[in-house]
Formats: C-alpha cells, sequence, structure tokens
C-alpha cells in the first residue's frame, strides 16, 4: 500500500485502469503513506484540544471527550485494530471521522481555529524532529563504532591513497578518524536543521490566521517547540526544512558512500586489507569462502536513492505560488524514504565496522611498497641538508629512479650510492626510510602518528559524551 | 511492505533496531518488491525449460515436472495464496523453493545453465518492455482524449501567450495541438527504448556464458525477444535500458507538468478560462462552489518524483565497476516507481482532458486585450505598402502607443488618425485588426488558422491508426 | 576560458580534435576557472611563509623575499598584467613559477611543510566561506527591500490562495512577510553553513600531515579561521561544505523561484495585480505598453541551473575513496557557478521588489471574489451561536450556495434569507463578512491582520540590525 | 566570457553590484553563451531569405545585398574580427544590427515572417543535430579503439568479477567487447535523437505561424532537416529534443564512468592489471615511478556534470506554461556544456584504451585465485554425472571447502580426495579446472571463450563499417 503499489491490487502493481473513479481514487488519497504521521497528528490534536479548553473556545466537558476520543483511536492505531478506507483520503480525516464514530457531535468542535493546513505542516514537522533525533542517536552509535575500531589500530599500518595510488604510510586508525570527522560534522548538519524547524506551525489556520481567542504558546510548549512560527502563509506554504533534512540525509549518504567504497576495494582479492565477519557479507554454497559485501555495495547504491528524493522535494517546490497548494502532497514519500534509507545505511555501516577485521600483514606490505616514504627523504633533505624544497624533491627523484631501476626498496640503496647523487646525504637518513618511522614523524596536529591518533580519539570521545 | 515500510513493522514503518540480523534482513531482500516481477520470472523459466529439454540438456520427464510445477505456482501467485518469507529474500528464490517444495530433485534441474544474474536481468528486460507497451497504449488514449477537444474548439480564440503576457490571438485547438506533437513524441521515445532493449540476456550465465550446448534462439523467439544479446558480460551489467525508460518517462513527464500548469493558471478567478467538472476538481462542503485543480497539482508535483527516479538509478550506476554488483538491486524500485507515477499521470490528464470545458467568452475577451493583433498590422503595412519590417513594427509601435494612451483598441483608432502616423495607410487595414480576421490570416503550415488546424488534426487522425 | 568554452579555440567552442596532446591540454588544465582563486591562494601562501620563518623551518631573509615576490604577484594579477599557459596547469603553479622568476632559489623554500592537496582545500574553504559571507550581506539587502515593500501594504488586501484559488482576504504586506521568514532562514542556513566550513585544514600535507616542527595556530588565526581542521586526511579529501554550501543556494533559488513564479503570474493581463517598471521588465518596439518579467522568468529558470550543480557535485563524490582524487578537481566549477548564479539571482529579485508597485484596485476587486470571507461566516457561526465547527461548515455552505445561484456577494445575502437557513442568524453576521473586516479579525499571532503585521514588521526589522 | 565569469569583470568572476543597470545587463544578455550559435543562425538567415526571394515576399535586389552582408559578417565572425557588445544582448541582435550597418534599409526586410522565436529554436536544433553527428563520429572511434584492444587480447585471460570479488575467467577482450555494447547503444541513441529532433521550427513566426505566404519546404530543405515542423506553438515552445540530448550524453557518460573506474582500480598497486603510458597518465618530479590515472579520474567524475546539466534543463522546463519564457534562455549552455564534456570524455577515453597495455602475467595470475574455476566442475558434474544442479553445487562446496583449508587450488586436489566426496568422479574432471579450459569452454553464445569473441569482433567490425 505505499509508493511502489497501486492500492486496488495491493500485491502486485496494478497495470492500468481507464476508470475515472479508479484514476483519482489512485492519485488523491495519501493514506498510504501519511498514516505514517499518525502519532503526530494525534499529538497536535491533544495539545490543540487542551488550548482550546484553556482559552474556553470549546467546554471543558467537550474537551474531556476529545481527549479520550483521541486516546481510544491512538489504542487501536497502536495495536493495528483501526481500521483503514481508501475513501477517507488521509489519515486527519481517518482520525477525525472515527472520532466522530466515537464521540458523537463535540468531535465537530476539534476543527475549530485550525484547518488542515497548519494541522499538515505541523505534523510533518514533529515527525521530522523525532526523526532528526534518532538519526543524531545512530550516527552517534556509528561514531562510537569507528572509534572502537580505531582504537584497536592506532599502530596498524596502511598505504595512504592519492588517486588510488600509493603515496604515504598511514594508520588505519587515522583512516578511520577521517571519517569520524565527516560523520561528526553530518551529525551538527542534522542538528541544525532541527534546531531551525524546530518551530510551532499550528494556529496558522488555512492561510491567514484566526479570529479565535487562540494561545500559540501554549500549543507551542505542549509539542515541545521553541517557538511560534511568525507567518502564517510561510507557516502553511514552506517545506524548506524538509528539503534541508533531505540534504542532510545526503550528504551523510555520500560520506557512507565513500566509506562502503573502500569497504568493497579493500575486501577484493588483489587488495585483501580486510575481512568481514559472515554477518555482513554473503557467500554461497558453492563457494563457502566467498565474501560478497552486500551491505556495503547496497549503502553505496543508496545514496542514489536519498540524492533522488532530495530532487524530488526541490522538484516539486520549484515555481510553486504560495500558499498551500495539493503538489505539497508530494513531501511526505521522498522524507520518509530519505529517512528509512539513512536510518538502515547508518546502521548497516555501524555493524559492518563491529564486523570488520584489517590484515595488518597485508596492509603493511602494499604501505611500503611504492616508495612511499619518498617524501619523507625529501623532508628529511630540506630539514637536515637545508636544502629548499624543490631542490630536495629532484634529489629524491633521483634515488628513487635508481632504486626503482634497480627494483629495490629506498632501504635497500646504500648511503654511496645516495651520496653519488648529493654527497652531503649521511647515514642518519636511514631513520626517516621505514614506513613505521615515516608514521611516527607525522606528529603535526591532526597529522598520522599514534601520537596524534591517540589525542584525536581522545577528543572524539569527549565530543561524544 | 515496500520502499516506504520497514517490513517488520509493516504498517507504520519502522523506526531503529540495532539488532544485527534485523539490519541485514531490512537491507538485503528485495522481496518487498521484485515480486511485482514473479510473471516475467516464471514465463522466463519456463521458456529456459523447454529450451533445456530441447537441447537434451534435462529429460523431458524432469522437464514436464518443471513445467507443472511453475504453472501452479503461477496460479498460487495469481490468486494469492502463494506465501512470502523474508528469509527467501528475493521472487526467483521463492518460486525455486517453492518448485521444490512441489516436485522435489527435478527443481534442483531448473538452475543449470543459467545464474542468477541473466535471469534477472531477463525478468527486469520483459518488464520494462510490457510497461512501455502499455504506456504506449495509455499514451493513445491521451492522444485521442486532445483531438477529440481540440476538434470542439477549432474555432475557439484564445490568448496566446509569450512570458505570460498576450501575444497574439491563437485557437484553443490548435495550443491543444501543440501537446498533441509533444506528446506523440514522447511516445515514439518510448517505442525507440523499446525497440533498444528488446534483446534477451538469458544464456549469459553469471557473467562468462555457459559450457552447456545451450540455444538462446530458442528462448529468445520463446520470450518474444528481437534478438540475444551479443555479449554475457554486458548482458549482465548494463542497466541503460532502465535508465532510458525512466528518462523517457521524465521527459513526458515535464511535458504532463507544463500542461499542468496551465490548467491550474487557466481555472485560476482571475483567468476562468476553463472549468473541470466535478470528477477531476475538489470542492469543500463550505466552499461548495470551489474547484480545486487537485489532480493538475499532483500530476505537476509528480514531474520531481520522476526525475527523482531518473537521478537515483544515474547514481547507482556512476563508477560502477562491472560485472554485476549488488548496487544494481536498487534499479527495480526506481523503474516500478517512475512506471507507476506516468501511468497514473498520463491517465490523472486524459481524465481532466475529458472534463474541462473552455469558456470562450472569457478566453476571447482576454485574445482582444493587450494589442494583440499589432503584428498582423504591422505585417499588412509590409505586405501592402511594401514598408520593411522593422520600419512597419515602428510604426506600428506609435499607433499601439496612440490606442493606450486614449485607453482604445487598435480596432477603435480611426483611419485619420492612422494616416497621421502614416499616410499610406488606408481603410483595408482594418480587414486584419480583428482577433477572428488575425487567426485565419495565419494560414502557414503549422499555423493557427482553423484551416491549418483542421488539416492538423487529420494527420494526427491518421497518425494514431 | 571556461566551462562553456573550448580553450584552444575560445571564442566558439572547438569541435573536437584527436590530436593527443590537444585532447590532455583541455581536460587535465584547471586554470581556466581556478585563477578565481587566486586572492586566496596569495593569502595562504603569506601565511604559510610567516609561520615557516616564526617556526624556524625557513630563514627570515627567504621568507621576506618571498612576501615580497608574494605581493608583487598579487599585484600583477589584480591589474591584469599577470600571463597566463595552459601549460602550468592551474593557479597555483603559474604563482609558483612566477614566483621562482622573480626570487629564484628561494621560492623553493615555499612550499616547505605543505603540499598542493592542503593548500587547495584551504583556498577553496577560504573563498567558499568569503563567499558566504557577501551572500549573506545580500540577502540582508533583499530582506531590507521586502520589509519596505511590506510597509506600504499593510493595509493592502489581496486575495489569499491556496491551489491558486482564492481561499481567504489577506495583506500584501503579510504575503510579502512569508518570503522574509523564508529568506531569513536561508540566510541563517548560509551562516550554519559558513560557521561548520571555518576551519583550517593549512598544515595537513598530501595526507599524512608533516613531520617538519609548523604551528597550525598561526595559519589559522592569520587565515581568520576558527580553529585547526582535526584529522590531515578529512582535511584533503573532503568536500561537505561545499555540498552543503551549494545545498543552501538551492532552497533559498527555490524560495525565489516562488516568489518569481507569483510575479510573473501578478503581471499576467487576467490577474494584473502588480506593475515592473521598466529598468526590470522588458517591452518592444511594437509594443510599448507590454512589460515582460524576463528577469522573473530568468530568476525561476535558474534554480534549475543551481540544483543542476549540486547534483553535480553530490555525483562527483559518490563512490570516491579517500584521500585526494583528481574527480575533485571538478568541484571548484559547480561552486562558482552556483555562487554567480544566487548571487545575480538575489540581487534581480532584490531590484523588482523596489520596481514593484501593486494595483491595489484589482487586488481588492479579486479579494472579494469567490467568497473568500466564507470561513468568517462559519467562525462567526461557532463563536457567536456556539454551533460546532464541522456543522457551522455546512450552513456556511448552504449560504454560500445561495449566494452563487443568485449570482451575489456574501454581504449581499439578506440577514431574512440566512435565517431560513439558521434562525439564530443575526444581524451582527454582517460585521464579519467584508474583506476589510476579515482581513482586521485575524489578529493571532503570525495572522493577517494590520495588527499583526506592523508587529511582525517590528520584529524582523530588528532582526536584520 | 561564460557562466563562470561575471562579464563585467572578465577575468576575476565579479563580487556583487548593487547597480541596477549592472545586475540585468548582468542576468539578461545571453551573448556570452549564444554566439557559438552564429554559424546556424546565419545559415538560418541565408535560408530564409533565399525562400522570401523565391516566395517573392522581399525583392531580389534586396535579397541579393542581404546575402552579401550575411557572407561578409560570417567571414568576420569566423576570422575573430567581429565586435561584440554587452548592448546587443545576443547573437542574433549583433548579426542583425551588424547587416544593418553594412547594407542599410534592406537589412529590415530579413526578419519579414519570421519571428526571434522560430529563429532561435532552428539555430539551437541545427546546432545539436551537427553535435550529435560529431559525437556519433567520436564515438565510433572509441569503438575502433576498443576492437583493436579487444583483438591484441582475445586469449588474455583476466578474473571476471561480481561484487568486486573473482567470479569466472574471462578474456580480457571479453571485457572490453561489454563496454562496445553499452557505447553502441549510447551511438544509436543518438541517432534516435538526431532522427527525432531533424525538424524544422523555421515559419512558425512568434507563436502562431504567419500571414506571409511563405514556403517553408524551401527552408527545410536547405537547412537539411527532415520535414517542417507540424505545430508553430510546439516548434517555439518545446525543448524536448535537448533534453533528449543531454539525456543521451548523460548515459554515455555513465559508461564512460564506469570503465574509468575500472582502469583506476585496475591501475593501483594491489591490482597492477594495466599500465597506462604517460600521455595518459601523469607522475611527479619525485617520484618518476608514479602513474596518476588522471584523464579517467576526471572522466569519471564528469559524468556528474553532465547529469547536472540534465537537471538543469528538466527543472527549467518543469511546469513551463506555453509557449515561449524567457526561461528557456537556460537551455543553451547546459546544452553547450554536456557536448563539451562528452566530447572531451570521449576522446580522453580513446586516448587511455590506446595507451594502455595490459599485465597479462598479473591477471592470469588473479584469474587463477578464488578457485575461479568452480562453477566449471559443478557443470562437470552435472553434464557427466547427470547430478541435478543444485545437488551439484553442494559437492562442489565440499571440495572447495577441502581445498580452501588446506591452502590447495581445484587443480591440486587430487581424484581420490574428490571420489571421497562422490565416488562417481573421474579423471577427466581435471580437463575442466584450469582457467585456460573454463574460458575455451564458454562457447554459447555471447560467452567469452576466444571463438566466441573473435565471433564477437568480428560481427562488431562489419556494425561500424
Amino acid at each position: 500500500m505505499t509508493k511502489k503499489e497501486n492500492k486496488n491490487n495491493l500485491m502486485w502493481g496494478g497495470r492500468f485502469s481507464e476508470d475515472q473513479n479508479e484514476i483519482l481514487s489512485t492519485i488523491n488519497p495519501s493514506i498510504d503513506f501519511d498514516k505514517r504521521l499518525y502519532e503526530q497528528d494525534i499529538k497536535v490534536s491533544i495539545a490543540h484540544c487542551k488550548m482550546l479548553v484553556k482559552q474556553k473556545i470549546i467546554s471543558s466537558e467537550d474537551g474531556e471527550k476529545i481527549l479520550n476520543g483521541l486516546n481510544k483511536i491512538h489504542l487501536e492505531l497502536k495495536n493495528g485494530s483501526f481500521s483503514f478506507s481508501y475513501e477517507l483520503e488521509d489519515i486527519h480525516t481517518h482520525i477525525e471521522s472515527r472520532l466522530k464514530e466515537l464521540i458523537g457531535p463535540p468531535a465537530g468542535r476539534l476543527h475549530t481555529a485550525r484547518s488542515r493546513n497548519d494541522q499538515i505542516a505541523t505534523d510533518l514537522r514533529l515527525w521530522v524532529k523525532e526523526s532528526i533525533e534518532e538519526i543524531i542517536e545512530i550516527i552517534q552509535l556509528l561514531l562510537k563504532s569507528l572509534i572502537e575500531l580505531a582504537e584497536k589500530n592506532v599502530d596498524t599500518i596502511m598505504p595512504g591513497f592519492t588517486h588510488l595510488q600509493t603515496a604515504q604510510p598511514i594508520t588505519f586508525a587515522h583512516h578511520l578518524m577521517a571519517y569520524f570527522e565527516m560523520f561528526y560534522r553530518d551529525l551538527s548538519r542534522f542538528e541544525d536543521c532541527k534546531e531551525r524547524l524546530d518551530e510551532n506551525p499550528l494556529g496558522s489556520g488555512a492561510i491567514a490566521g484566526t479570529a479565535f481567542n487562540i494561545n500559540r504558546s501554549l500549543t507551542t510548549e505542549a509539542l515541545g517547540f521553541k517557538k511560534p512560527m511568525l507567518n502564517s502563509i510561510d507557516a502553511v506554504s514552506s517545506r524548506d526544512f524538509a528539503v534541508e533534512f533531505i540534504s542532510c540525509c545526503s550528504i551523510n549518504a555520500i560520506h557512507l558512500s565513500r566509506l562502503s567504497e573502500e569497504i568493497i576495494i579493500w575486501m577484493s582479492e588483489p587488495f585483501s586489507f580486510i575481512k568481514l565477519s559472515d554477518s555482513f557479507s554473503t557467500g554461497s554454497s558453492m563457494l563457502p569462502q566467498k565474501r560478497n559485501p552486500d551491505a556495503a555495495e547496497l549503502v553505496r547504491a543508496k545514496s542514489g536513492r536519498i540524492i533522488g528524493d532530495l530532487n524530488t522535494l526541490l522538484i516539486v517546490l520549484k515555481g510553486l505560488p504560495l500558499a498551500y497548494s495539493k503538489d505539497l502532497q508530494e513531501d511526505k514519500e521522498a522524507v520518509f524514504d530519505a529517512y528509512d534509507t539513512i536510518n538502515i545505511c547508518i546502521l548497516a555501516m555501524k555493524g559492518m565496522l563491529e564486523n570488520l577485521e584489517p590484515n595488518k600483514k597485508r596492509m603493511l606490505e602494499f604501505a611500503e611498497k611504492g616508495f612511499s616514504t619518498a617524501t619523507d627523504l625529501a623532508d628529511w633533505l630540506v630539514i637536515n641538508l637545508n636544502i629548499p624544497f624543490r631542490k630536495a624533491h629532484e634529489i629524491t627523484g633521483q634515488i628513487v629512479k635508481l632504486a626503482e631501476e634497480s627494483q629495490r626498496s629506498l632501504m635497500e640503496i646504500t648511503i654511496d650510492e645516495m651520496k653519488k647523487i648529493n654527497p652531503d646525504i649521511n647515514e642518519k637518513v636511514k631513520t626517516v626510510l621505514s614506513v613505521q618511522d615515516s608514521v611516527k614523524s607525522k606528529n603535526s596536529l591532526g597529522g598520522t602518528s599514534p601520537k596524534e591518533i591517540n589525542e584525536a580519539i581522545k577528543i572524539a570521545k569527549e565530543r561524544l559524551i
């Protein structure tokens, strides 16, 4: 009963019908997806009802009946006994109609001083706000998994790539903590989004506000919003909060796609940098040793889906005149899908990190290839022989060439050979040519040395508290 | 049980779970959406089985058992008695597993000389091919509705807008037939897409082909494909046919969004160019006269959704190494959603056209405003007085200015007044200043004159046969 | 010399060449666009050089020569005397190479303890940061224009639309202030983005950090960043700051597109709600009275361009392994284009608002159509006769129907006629049926009454200080 | 002077100006980019002029003067002596204005019976048509390069991957020919697009057609179009041809991004499957052995740019009412940029293929890992021992497990060991366990065997003639 399925043919997706009623009952109703807002809708109605009573706009007797009715409906929805019908197109009408069945005429007073427009806007804001809170929670779990894996790999040396070519030796922990930074910014982006949307549209009416003596502070407080929205037309017409939410999801998804790509490459036979436990990879009955990184592939792919959702909503809003238009009904599915997708992607990534084991021997082996400490050699020339940086590069180039031609590592070039290229080079140069020494030397703030990484992990933990 | 819904919590969309098994059983299975391929999957298995028998790769006894089993499963799926389980992750495994239950060991021979990879690719191609055939059918219905409405409005004069400003009088039929051309090209785009994808992947195996003595011509013919795909790696890795399909849907959706926008504007109070019958507009209990163009708004908005799907698939494929990767599992929902959405949008537009009534008086009134025949005046000067085009424009500008300042129409300017601006102007000029004359004069091929439009409608009908 | 032009054929865009060198010299160099970073690049080099001297990594003599050289190059670039060449592929190499020409060997020391990777990342962050500061400035100008126009139209009544159908009377000021809220949130989004990216990548080296005894606090302070980035791999690999920037531009562009759409519709002949002065609309020599809203159309369209840029960057980053890859070179043009486009769009909108004159008579006329005060009537029934809201709706519906059938306004229905529908209705109802009374009555917080709007304007002004 | 650069400040991109004239002269003119249409614009004017003469709408004397003037302008534009000005906003006005300078009053007759709207539409269609012809040409060159490389590698064995995990041995030629199929379909997509857009808008006037006695067949033939467009409103309002063009570019770019990704991975140290010659990879002075696949990375990234262009145009068109709106001015840059980008990407890929050398030893080594012939073993069991497929899989799984646990290849498992798992297995099984035998056995149509590949190459060559 959703985006993917024609409701009149629930299971298989219906092929086309020319029946006019069927066309309309397919394109118009939103109950298939907006029923996800039921918790919010009831919460909003309760807050509104209590305010109406307090402001003496409805009597406390009617108010009590309404509240009882809403609580009963909440229960029915929660335990699955509530029954749906396409004729009552959306969740709001469903609840209102059920309320009337349950309590009769007083139900007709609940909608006093509000309209569908401010009600929907409030429901969705609440939903997004709560969803962000949950996403923040699971990003924190992901960050903890990253820290845990990093802590175990402060001394694990791997090749640092640029252009997927070996550039410099780094530590695996350092690499992982780069993602910590990205995900941490993602988290702060969600926080900003939540902060900005934390305003109450309720009380805006259809567009113009209302002549009833309502008190928007009361509903604002009851619903836990920071403040009421200041312009009733804006309140019912704007969906930038939803776009911003999906934009935050998109950036987060991009970061997840980058780590997924690395996991997939690292798991390839030629790399063999890591193993994923059975729980997060799939084999086959025939090839029991095989480990397909399915979860990583899906997380990588699903970035496309979330960006698709982002485009959907941006395009829906493009050129849309104020105030409410039915176009806005298309906001919900994009938001729900982005939420569902980012949620499962974050959790899958967290699961992979917890089930990932580096092949340290293999990582080290490749860290030592490609003359990865050539920069260290050049830097040594600058620091110790006071050779200008660009000149030092040239000398290093000559030594690397010699090594390459004779199929040796930099460590295997003798001092005498080096002296032929630059006579000032001395034995001490050997202290920077091993990947271990290289890594240890990178003590600049944010650098790859175990000392710096331990510091970074310490700070990261504090940031998570 | 789809994109929008967490399967373990079918109705309300589940908030997050950290349970590892649940994460995997949420992200991995595709049964929620790929069950839509069941018809195709069984068709493919039947064709494959018959070929295996014919090629003596399996015995005819086993073949018969398999076919009987498949037919039974088909029935179960069709009548809804088939039972699903998330453990059997996809529709293919469901059917295979049920086959084993039904016929025992011979079921194990069906998968001989094929793999999941070529099977899935074949299923989806078949599905898209059939979907295109249906879309072509309903676009034809839409085109017929356009023609019918145009036929009734060959003489209905309306303002032709540029920049939403009155430019020249045109006929409503002419305006409608512009959309005929667009939708007709959309149709031809779908046809090209179908033509190009009409190739059979079956027999490609996992990636390399197979050592069995299969006959791909047999399955190609049985499945109604034009020819077998020529490279087995391409056959299992490529999804350009799906991208092209959604691209065709996107362009079609854009055209629908343009017509929807016009319907919405035409229905606004200040325009009041058209009415939509109750079936395709919604009112309210309180405002019985109100006609909200909900269907048009939804069609306009849903263009965003389809373009979102297009982006999803393009991004999924970006940078994806050959051959099969799990990322490709994300192709289906985008394809299904684009199909469902374009399907309902075309039908809704068709319905609107059939329920749309122009307000001819109102259209005419506005066609006469804005000095809409000024171009006709300028052209008259060129044709009859042999004044260069640019000069004729200037003279016309002066006459228009005079009319505007005195708040009169061009028709109301006297010949004497015109003569003061250009002495060669004579009485005959009046024959081009009415909107009726203007429209009639546009007899160039493709022009707005009733004569040309009648011709265009005639040709259009022939193109539809 | 940009995105649009093939550099070897500057003016007309070159058609294809198979020459290998030409292919590479077309695809590789970035100088055509990254020269826009020259200010930032020199600023970064100056800060880096001073730090190197302070940390005694290079001598103060060399440092002075470098600084002199950089200042000279800055001047050359500013006054246009600097010469470019495709062989020196990017702006960084251009400056470095020119420095060597100017000061000889000491130039070779500038690149000590930094790499192209952290240099580029720092340049771009600085550029985006400064660009955001400018955008914030011009959004403030736009907000001021909105306030000014609103102040003049606190009492200007217009129809408030839903579904582009008349819903309720509102004030023009109220409508304008809805956009104030949207643009104000856009502004805060840019501020958050700036805050988040305000970190210094310099000192991160190629990926691993550096063994030189650098001091990142010094460059951080000199460049005006809030703090150094904490992970060197993240510093050179991440571009989420750029995506977030374009995302902020996109949302802002969407809001601008909505207002543009309204301006275009309002300027149409049937609406005629506003006029734009000649400066912001175009006519023709032939139709001097014509006012095409070209600027509004371009602003509306350019939202597509910015969203295109957003997609570009998201897709570039999708699945990109760490750390630096040449793919990242594609970040700059998207960022520059989004900046240029949003900049001109905001300014064009500001210009339109300053040149826009409402046609108050026309607005009022349409505010009175469509029984726009029906809600007021219903609310009056609820408030004064204590009729439940839903019942009040029904009664109102009957009265509206009566008015419609007799082609009268609600004001024109007599009390006696109303009494036939509900006997309790009395004379006082007339006090809510005029659009003026309706508007005045909407005194809820954020409502459309002049009293509330004046308050909203007052608050808005305070927010801008 | 383009998308990236503020024209009043050509070089550095201007920061904001509040000057109203400057705002308009920045947002309005299109001369910066539409000058690329000059060839087409002159061609269109020449065809139009000749038709006007033939139809006696203008005199042959005037016609001759106009043609002479146009030819002169063509020359000036070609040799760069033509001078531009922002006041003459677009290329059409530039040419018209220059014509007036050159030939005086007769210039004013050229615009008879046409309008800017049909002129622009015709120019752009011509431009896209010619661009497609060029793209088709260079795709053919790319296909030839693929064939050449494939021909040299019919016997080069490499691992075929699924999930980037070794699945089955394939030949490198087979892998390359998969891309042949993709690019060949891309080519056919461009052909369909060209075929569909090959219609002449000229003669449609502003929107309504014209009252002049024009002959559209004459211009259609002169411009080389297949036929005239049949509806004048459609002719000036539609841009689906441009969207379809960018959509074709996008799909092509996606295929190029996939091959680029593979090149990048193959060039990584752990894979080392290929080498790119110096011309198509970059090293550094310090690391002379280094080969960064810059071109491949740029091609991969630029897919994002083209998809960005696609979105731009789709969004520009979304909800745009007919007929011409200034929004349509935003079509050109997206089209030009997509063309330029796909052009250079195809050529860069062609260059890479011509400079790519496989490391056959390395490829073979990895083809033999991962028990890549396990499927062959299973198939052998089915074919020779008549074991059902699924059962054969299980047996194979047991043998693989044995091999893995004892760290041997399948070839190294003795027949006796195999017999313990299934007693019917005999010596002959050895004939399918080598990767060479596996590859040779895949003789199904489209399979990986050298025999099949040679056939595929033969067919491919025929398709290119």
